[in-house]
C-alpha cells in the first residue's frame, strides 16, 4: 500500500494511459483502405480562386435544405465572378457577392432560394453512427464526429448540430435567423468560436486548401471586410465536383469515423505516444481533432 | 407552475442570463483609465521582419529564468540577421538559428544561457492576483487570466501554468524536457494546441502585429519548416523595448484582469448581448478570450 501511494505521488496526476502504443501516424500508417470513405463528389465544392483550389465537402445530414440550395447556386454559377470580401484574423474568411445590399447591383440569383429557413441545429437521429469523445467539453454536453464532420449534441433537447472548429463552412446571415440560405458562405481560420454554434447554420467543412484561406491578407476594416475593391479576392468559379471533367476532378478520401482505427487514432491524439511529450494530458476537444484526408 | 414549464420547455437550454446588457465592446467603450495597465518596457520585445513590428510581452511570474535569459539574449543581440524557419498552418511559426545544429555555423552566444531547466508550470502562487473562469475546461480543472495572460491551474497539484492560446509565445525545445531556453521562439497561429501546455515553457504572447505572422507563406517541408532558404523570413533585430529610443517606443496598454469591468467584459463574452445572436451559450473558453490591448 505504501508503495502504491508512494507512485500515485508521482504519477496519479499524469495521465492513465501509458506510452509504448502506438502514434497518431503510426495508426494511420497501418490503416488499409476499409478504413477511408471516399467522398461523394455531388457534396463537394471547387472553388477556384487565383492562388488555386479549396475543396469543400457539404454535410446533407446536418443541413439538408441548405446544401441542396448551395448545390443549386453552383450550377447557376451563381457566384462566378464574385468575391472574397472580408478576411478577419483569427475569424473567417468570408465570400460572396459585394453588393448583395444594392438592389440595382446586386447579382440575380435563378433557380436557387435566396434565403432559408435556419438550420441552426437538426433533430437528434440516432441511427447516425457517432463517434464520442470521452471528455468534457466547455460548449455543449457532448461532442464528437460524424462521417469526419465534427458535431455536438444535447440528448435531452434531442438536437445536434455541427460546431464552428478550424476549417468549417457556415452561411452567413444578417440579423434575423432566416436571413442566411447559402448565398454568403465564410470559412474558420482560427481560434474555434463555438459562441456561433446554433448560431449559424453550418453546411461542411474545407478537405483541401485551408492554408489557401488561412494565409489572405486581413481586411482593414471593421469586422475584416476589405476597404477597396481591389483588395477583394476573385472566385473564378465554384463548382460541384460532379459537375467538372474526369480530368479536373480531385478523389478524396476521408478517415471513417465509425471504425476501430478511428478510435485508435482518436486515443492516440488524447494520449500522445511521441517521445517529445513529457507529459500526456489525456483529454482533447473536438476542435483539436481534424479528422484526415487523402488524395486517393 | 405550468406557466412555469411552458416557459422552461422554450427558455431552459438558452443562456440564463437575460440580454439587455452591455456588450463587450460597450464595456471597453466605457473603461476608465484605470481599467488598463501599462506595459513594462523591460519585458517587451520588439521583433522588426520585413513587413512590420510584431510587440510581445513576457510573464517573468510564470517563466522567471527563460524570461531574463530571453533579455539577456535580446540584449545581445542574438536573433539579429537570424530569420523564422517554420511556418505550420492551423499550428505555429517558429524562429532561431537556422544552423543551430551545426556546430562550425551555428551562432554564438554571448551572455545567456544556451539551455534552461524547463518551466513547464511553476509553485501555485495564490498571492497573485487570478480573474478566474466559472465553466469547465476540457485540459485542467481551472483556468483564468494573471495580468491579460491565459493560465491554468491545478490547487490539488499546487502548480500553474500558461495555456496555449492563440497568439502565445514558447520557447521550443527538442526531446529532452531542459534542452530548451529561449533561444528558438514559437507563436500559436490555430487552434489552441492545449496538448502543449505542461510540455513546452511558455514564455509570453504577442500584444500587436499577430496578423504579420499569421499570413505569412506555410511551409512545405515536414511540420511546416521552409525547404529552401530565400523561403525564411529574415529577422531584422529583435530588442527590448527599454532598449529602443523613445520615438522607436510604441506605449501599450492592456486591459487590467483584476477589476469590475473586466468581470463586465468576460460575462458579455460569456453571454453575447449583440441583437445578431440567437442563442447565447452561456460558457467560454480561455482560449476564447484575448485580452484586449490599445496604444495609449
Amino acid at each position: 500500500m505504501p508503495n502504491f501511494i508512494f507512485l500515485c505521488l508521482l504519477f496519479c496526476t499524469m495521465s492513465t494511459y501509458a506510452k509504448g502504443g502506438l502514434s497518431a501516424s503510426e495508426i494511420l500508417k497501418n490503416s488499409n483502405s476499409k478504413d477511408w470513405r471516399a467522398v461523394d463528389n455531388k457534396n463537394v465544392l471547387y472553388m477556384e480562386i487565383p492562388n488555386g483550389r479549396v475543396i469543400i465537402e457539404l454535410n446533407p445530414e446536418f443541413a439538408p435544405r441548405h446544401v441542396v440550395n448551395i448545390q443549386k447556386l453552383a450550377q447557376e454559377k451563381y457566384w462566378d465572378g464574385l468575391a472574397i470580401v472580408r478576411t478577419q484574423d483569427n475569424y473567417v474568411v468570408q465570400w460572396g457577392d459585394p453588393n448583395s445590399e444594392d438592389i440595382k447591383n446586386k447579382k440575380a440569383i435563378k433557380s436557387a432560394a435566396p434565403t432559408l429557413a435556419a438550420e441552426f441545429e437538426v433533430p437528434l437521429n440516432n441511427k447516425l453512427l457517432f463517434a464520442k469523445i470521452p471528455d468534457r467539453d466547455t460548449y455543449a454536453t457532448q461532442t464528437g464526429f460524424y462521417q469526419g464532420f465534427p458535431i455536438a449534441y444535447d440528448s435531452k433537447a434531442g438536437k445536434m448540430w455541427m460546431t464552428h472548429c478550424y476549417g468549417m463552412v457556415g452561411a452567413g446571415r444578417n440579423n434575423p435567423p432566416d436571413s442566411g440560405g447559402g448565398t454568403e458562405l465564410y470559412v474558420v481560420i482560427g481560434q474555434a468560436p463555438r459562441h456561433l454554434d446554433r448560431n449559424v447554420t453550418l453546411v461542411g467543412r474545407v478537405l483541401e486548401g485551408m492554408d489557401l484561406l488561412s494565409t489572405l491578407p486581413r481586411g482593414t476594416g471593421p469586422m475584416g471586410f476589405y476597404e477597396k475593391e481591389k483588395e477583394r479576392i476573385p472566385i473564378r468559379s465554384m463548382r460541384l465536383a460532379s459537375d467538372v471533367s474526369e480530368k479536373e476532378k480531385i478523389a478524396l478520401e476521408v478517415l471513417r469515423t465509425d471504425t476501430k482505427t478511428f478510435n485508435a487514432w482518436l486515443e492516440a491524439r488524447r494520449n500522445r505516444q511521441e517521445d517529445w511529450f513529457h507529459y500526456s494530458v489525456g483529454h482533447i476537444d473536438v476542435c483539436n481533432l481534424s479528422v484526415p484526408v487523402r488524395r486517393k
